[in-house]
């Protein structure tokens, strides 16, 4: 093979590179592509390129946006007094779809971790701290993940907001699941967290 | 959220339909991009952009490539006098990664298929006759899956081809697979084909 095939190599080793999927399942998907491109592979380039060239984080919050100033943060209507703290803009999204938060957001960019060297300067956290003192915050809600790193980042947080209300997400049965199927520390939460019916 | 994100979910939706991806993996991929802007994101958009605007099939085998003759067909070294057909440019290139055949190819593009109404000339099968007339072939190596469609479509084209020599690739035992995991269908090829020691 000559260079005949170089941009289609070099295309399957970009698309290998992305999460989820490897080397036969980007070459898969190139040949989808191809096979479809005015309705694929076209678009999708010019969709990569818009995102590319304008797609940015907004200064308040963290967010992905098009603007400085994402429009959760920009909207009077989410000015409710609550922030809800989450580790990625995945999770701001998932929040997003369940549609039952109306407050404003703040991205930490991760977790606090010993191992990996990520202390509160390498998150958005000074940032948050910033914004409490100058946004009218009635409630912190901290969503971040149930593992150890996400628990140590929350219990960092509340302990640097004295005097701020500062909760975080119920623990217990995720809906849909079977007690059979779930670890012993969910069970455990779960029952502890028990509520009256 | 108004059409702030309408880039971004545009860029979540076409990833969405790439085989291997759903919408949670499109909107990993995504974030992951975004995160690496200069090393992902646009070199991914520019390399689809090209491909996009210069991929074709070889007028001559079906191969994807950049020119109207692919470079397979083009090369003096190929023209050894087999053919080997496969359904699929992923099962060239397969075949192509092993770099044990030296010959030429033939992509159908497919296998005869009564359910889904594909017949010969819904595939490359004309122009394989074409060649066969043309070019100086010594052997028609026929590497279609061990599948029904597959099976029938390699007896079809061997009845349209007497007089030349049709061969298709053993069937067997994996290498490195092991017995236990085998279904009873390659057991009985793999004994049926037995060889002396």
């Amino acid at each position: 093979m000559s260079n005949d095939t170089d941009d289609l190599d070099n295309l399957i080793a970009l698309m290998a590179k992305l999460p989820g999927l490897g080397p036969r399942s980007a070459r898969r998907a190139v040949l989808h592509m191809i096979k479809k491109r005015g309705l694929v592979l076209l678009p999708l380039a010019e969709a990569m390129h818009r995102v590319g060239t304008t797609a940015r984080e907004c200064l308040n919050c963290g967010n992905i946006g098009t603007k400085d100033i994402c429009d959760i943060c920009e909207s009077p209507k989410r000015a409710t007094g609550e922030i809800c703290v989450v580790e990625d803009v995945a999770d701001l999204w998932a929040m997003e779809r369940s549609q039952v938060f109306k407050g404003r957001y703040h991205v930490l960019g991760g977790t606090l971790s010993a191992l990996d060297a990520i202390g509160p300067d390498e998150l958005r956290i000074p940032k948050l701290l910033d914004r409490i003192k100058v946004e009218d915050i009635s409630e912190v809600i901290l969503a971040l993940g149930a593992t150890i790193d996400g628990q140590t980042t929350a219990h960092y947080i509340a302990d640097q907001l004295p005097g701020v209300k500062v909760t975080s997400l119920a623990q217990g049965v995720p809906v849909g699941g079977e007690l059979d199927y779930l670890d012993d520390g969910t069970i455990t939460a779960a029952l502890n967290a028990r509520k009256a019916l």
